[in-house]
């Protein structure tokens, strides 16, 4: 089964946390058969190699990290890349593959002129 | 004329800037009849007030600010607003209004998915 594991940074804001685990039912719902859940960078819990377990556990045997995270930088090339072999390292023979940051993308571009109400 | 204003939060990392110019452009293709350009919150130049009065200049009557940000937070619900408020204090007769954050949304659902190529 394919794990879906979306990671923010974490914040000390409950609504900001909140937020990810309302993207992660919008991803479920495009992706109904994946096992998906979130997972925080730092600040906040579940970390992500919680989640990573937690998927494994449901039965997930390769797993896509999907950062959410607007830009590529040290996150996203040296932190969860870090994080995401630690957390594979206690689960022999589950593979994972790591998404890059959403932007720049059109879709990003229609989503600003819709949230801007132009 | 409409002006459009993208801002982020602005980063050391000259990529990450570039990147908002990235988007402005992806923007100006959706909206070529509008005035856009990019701004920075802090860290980063040019500042919301310069672009504001850069796409006055350009003929913009009505600015509308559009935030490169996921989620809401102090950023979005005080800091933003204050620089507008201050930035639109020097155009008499120029209005403008502040969109929302992008996510949580589908359209960063099936993004997060296409970034994961699954």
């Amino acid at each position: 089964m394919l794990g879906l594991l979306l990671i923010d940074h974490g914040s000390r804001r409950a609504e900001s946390n909140h937020q990810l685990e309302d993207m992660a039912a919008r991803v479920r719902r495009l992706r109904p058969t994946a096992a998906v859940a979130a997972a925080h960078m730092e600040i906040a819990t579940p970390d992500l190699a919680t989640t990573f377990a937690a998927l494994v556990q449901q039965g997930a045997t390769h797993i896509v990290i999907l950062p959410y995270f607007l830009s590529d930088g040290r996150h996203l090339t040296q932190d969860i890349p870090a994080l995401a072999a630690s957390a594979a390292a206690n689960h022999p023979g589950i593979t994972y593959t790591l998404g890059s940051a959403l932007g720049p993308h059109d879709a990003l571009a229609a989503l600003l002129l819709e949230r801007g109400d132009c």
